[in-house]
């Protein structure tokens, strides 16, 4: 195997043409072999391995730098600069990170993650590289999806005044994650098929050629900086911003891409370089479905096939079913996705309801602003959105949404731990990023059903509301407890507190009544159940009440619960500062002095990847881990005497 | 006068062109009149005169949809649609929003006040009225500048698969707020000033007419859809993003924008009207010098010059000096501007040092994540932003700087209430949701010292870190205070309890110790400082400390002071979901429970336009007012006894 030799981008120079074209052919086996055991990014990675083999070729890495744009394509990247044998542990707790990481190689010069940032942090450092005086190449690989994210437009609107070199590669798939959309998509599409253009242009110069001071005619065209170069190359939308293009070329040509690699370092300023590749290549079920091998499970390499079957709906799945429910009764209702329609389950409203689906591209910006402008127009627009994606539409939250009140609803997918991916991807700001802004509603539900009654609520409620629900199979508990969503109201699940009515009274082997009541929101009250039936069992009760609103919360619930129980722990999925917990905590010390709060949270600090209940346990709160907190803290020996923590 | 006539369109309709250029003419006497004495945006406004009044014509209004990009141009808009008896009021607590406000009248068809929304909630609006099949017309008018912001670009992308009618009217006057930037920049003053392009053009219409089959090949290439229109129209750019271009217009001829405009109305897709303007126009300092007359206030209309002399310097000044003494001794340090180098006042810094400074357009995202690289690379980046505007960067600030822990300097002017500019411009959520981001340290100085000493410890810190400071004139107060900046450490002013060291003893006028502390942080130390002077001279003695660090703050002296007081005040000029006192207080209660925490934050509302001090009343954040609360809490009368405060 010529995989095994390979430690770095020196073994990979000594290769011959011959040798680096099976080497290709060997990662490609090595990626499905392993992806297919331990899950990944797979259609991606599987486009991507000459273009990255011409890079290790073409450049002097990891003197060089090169950022990925979103990142999860840089399996073979690592590869190369010898992390091969670490992917048995891939996108596991403490294993290797999906995604470029700094601190896992000299070669990785930038994290990514999110998309559309590459051509901005690769400037930067070519701004640093110059001012340093420093001498090296830096290379930004962006896809074409994420060409339709306006920070991307913003870098390359900069790099045209560059007047050093910057590369900037462009890995034109025809196809994000999902299909792409808009007009750069449409402008791309017309160079790759040369769309009658290529013959246009040479009869426009052959005709020219014939006349009387044509050939003078073309030298000039040639010249014309900011005139008519469209007549001689394709990428005039780059050239019209200020940045060279090269291209397009095969990107499965390792020789022809490495020679034109040469080439763009040898410019004096920003230059794209237009590389067009096929996801998924080299793997049958992925090159005839990309997107469905975008992020994989554990699959059988023969079929395809997941080697798990899920077996109950996901958040995702419900929020889906009861999307295309609501719509079918409502005709203003409509659904906007930042190109995840499958991701974030739009994928089945977009099939029954395709006037009324907008895919956006990767642009939460945008999107949240048009659903502002859609709602302002009298619709009543759901974008469907990750939580950590969410993030670059915060701004559009607060001034476009919050400040007219309209009437858009934030259907807030992967809030919580979100596992593999890893840092950039957990969604555990927004109980924080949300609840500062005014006007705004946040909700989370207990179980599936609840997501179903909430999204019901949402949309008629009239005003800006989000909802937030985690990655993964919904729960299925508690169904019991469905009682119709009203405003600003939570609810008491069990109240084992002296005076409280209890639905589930055991007086049998109740030693005494509860003095904890746990108030949890969203994924965290089936671990507060959880918790109470654990203590239960060691002969402790304590009451369970399910906040159903982040914000506003219920304070009326708050009194009566606070008036009850001496310890008042809230449980939430989300960073302590600015979220749920702190809010309720500094409403029971105001007003009930007496009564002990105790929160669980997440820490301030950003959480890796690995599997989540892994990450649940690491970070202290799954059951077992609170319930040892809550010892530790003295609040279930002496949960009667209050006493300060220190 | 012919503009005490209009109230509405139907008055703008029935003049005729004569009348109409008149109109123009008594518009802008009218405004250099009435900003020159209530202060507000001038010369963007002098600029758009005649093309708000050709919208009217042309357009149905309030019928047909204006969506104003940044919308402090909309000053004609809102002189025509009946509201210019109350440019008394302007910008005025109560009065009249230098906005479009949907609440202020049916011809403001959405609420703006940052840049770039417009095209995304335009195609928003577009959509609505498409799938609700009503009839009316929807334009956007954009300028350049909020065209070098990502969110512009997202939203041409989408429009481009417009099949409905949708005008965008780019309000081209070479100059966003200051001088513009970058490759679209240079692609639009190659088509204003025609670059030799048009001859060019000409000369190969020519030459093909000339041969043999030419004509028809003119004729192919003018209906080649994504071909060769760059032959026969400018705007080439748009066209390749599938946005029909019409244009260039001279923005200030009436007929010609008014016939364009029904032009554009006729088509069935995107179409984008460039029209050329001069900012200023009609107001000889103000074409001068467009930047300086951006915004202003109350100035002499015959000299131009402010009526009020600036005598001491804001914190913006404070910051602009201390930056080009710091970058003066330490090249490594560089500074970013997102088009505002005055605003923030880095235009001195550009000036000294000019290859170090990077002014990246209105382009916060790719501003905050060129920094990163610009860190990530061995320089010591300060991105100056104001807190409203840095909100475009949360998402980049979370994913690109602060999981790298990459050494960006955030200088976050305009920190807290700004003024008449309004809801969309108050700087209060920046600690709220620079907090909940983990790695980040966020501080804010009691006074001009601290700022400078903060930016110095800033640059050595070597991590993420934030400083806050508000608008205006920089506090000059508590001088003799200047102990060196330390990691996470507040410092105590004066302590007068009982077991405290006051710096000012003064056991004469002293019926007993203070029982209150006023933890404070930036704007608020200085108001907290006016309470405990009012508070003395009533015989109520209170500590005074200072907390320097938001993130994190000192536990320490959290510690010292709660166990030496009974009534903890935390003040913080931010909302108080998510901000400094919902922690502080959290902890307090956790180690001190028998010591009551009150917190004077803002209220989780937007806060409208209004003078600044006005506002401080109206929320309860003066001295008086807090006070005043403080009593009504029972702080003050019985501030030993500790009670519920229902």
């Amino acid at each position: 195997m010529i995989l095994e030799q390979i430690q770095g981008a020196d073994d990979v120079k000594a290769l011959t043409w011959e040798e680096l074209n099976i080497l290709a052919q060997e990662i490609r086996e090595f990626l499905i072999q392993r992806i297919s055991r331990t899950g990944g990014h797979l259609a991606s990675n599987l486009g991507v391995v000459e273009l990255t083999i011409a890079l290790f070729l073409a450049f002097d890495l990891p003197k060089d730098k090169i950022v990925w744009d979103v990142g999860h394509q840089s399996y073979t990247h690592k590869i190369l600069s010898g992390r091969r044998e670490l992917f048995e542990g891939l996108r596991q707790y403490g294993g290797l990170s999906g995604f470029p990481k700094r601190k896992e190689s000299p070669y990785d010069a930038f994290d990514t993650g999110h998309s559309s940032t590459s051509i901005s942090a690769g400037l930067g450092i070519v701004q640093g590289r110059d001012l340093l005086k420093e001498d090296y190449a830096v290379v930004s690989v962006i896809g074409d999806g994420a060409l339709t994210g306006g920070m991307a437009y913003e870098a390359l609107n900069n790099a045209a005044r560059l007047k050093r070199n910057f590369i900037i590669v462009l890995n034109d798939n025809n196809m994000s994650i999902s299909e792409n959309v808009g007009g750069i998509s449409k402008y791309l599409s017309g160079i790759r098929t040369g769309d009658g253009y290529n013959d246009l242009k040479k009869s426009v110069v052959y005709a020219l050629e014939r006349i009387p001071g044509g050939s003078q005619m073309i030298e000039r065209i040639k010249r014309t900086k900011n005139g008519i170069k469209q007549l001689v190359i394709p990428g005039m939308l780059f050239e019209n911003m200020g940045i060279t293009y090269l291209g397009p070329v095969d990107g499965h040509n390792i020789r022809m891409l490495q020679k034109t690699f040469q080439e763009a370092k040898k410019l004096d300023h920003g230059v794209l370089v237009h590389v067009i590749t096929q996801k998924g290549r080299g793997y049958g079920p992925a090159e005839k479905n990309p997107a469905k091998f975008h992020g994989v499970d554990p699959f059988d390499t023969a079929t395809g096939e997941p080697l798990k079957e899920k077996k109950f709906p996901s958040y995702t799945d419900v929020f889906s079913r009861a999307l295309c429910r609501l719509a079918g009764k409502d005709e203003r209702i409509v659904a906007i996705t930042a190109a995840m329609p499958d991701g974030t389950g739009l994928a089945k409203f977009s099939k029954r309801f395709p006037k009324r689906f907008f895919d956006v591209g990767i642009a939460e910006a945008h999107g949240v602003t048009s659903a502002a402008g859609m709602a302002a127009a009298g619709l009543k627009p759901v974008i469907a959105v990750y939580s950590s994606f969410l993030q670059r539409g915060f701004d559009q939250i607060v001034h476009d949404v919050c400040i007219q009140e309209l009437p858009v609803v934030f259907a807030v997918d992967r809030a919580g731990l979100v596992g593999s991916d890893g840092e950039t991807h957990q969604g555990i700001f927004d109980c924080s990023y949300l609840t500062c802004i005014p006007n705004m509603t946040v909700m989370a539900p207990k179980n599936r059903w609840e997501l179903e009654d909430m999204l019901a609520f949402a949309f008629q409620l009239g005003k800006p509301v989000a909802i937030r629900y985690p990655r993964g199979e919904a729960y299925r508990g508690l169904r019991e407890f469905r009682a119709p969503v009203e405003y600003g109201k939570g609810e008491i699940l069990y109240d084992d507190s002296k005076t409280g009515e209890g639905k589930e009274q055991q007086p049998d082997s109740r030693k005494e009544s509860a003095d904890i009541v746990l108030l949890a929101v969203g994924s965290m009250v089936s671990t507060a159940e959880h918790i109470r039936e654990k203590l239960m069992a060691r002969g402790i009760r304590c009451s369970l009440a399910n906040g159903r609103f982040i914000k506003p919360f219920d304070r009326e619930l708050v009194d009566v619960l606070a008036a009850r129980h001496k310890v008042f722990v809230t449980l939430e999925e989300n960073v302590l500062q600015g979220g749920f917990g702190l809010a309720v905590a500094d409403y029971v010390h105001s007003h009930f002095p007496e009564v002990r709060v105790f929160q669980v949270a997440l820490p301030d600090a950003y959480v890796e990847h690995g599997n989540v209940s892994v990450l649940r346990e690491s970070l202290r709160i799954d059951s077992d881990s609170v319930i040892r907190s809550m010892e530790e803290h003295g609040l279930l020996l002496s949960h009667r005497k209050i006493h300060p923590m220190r």
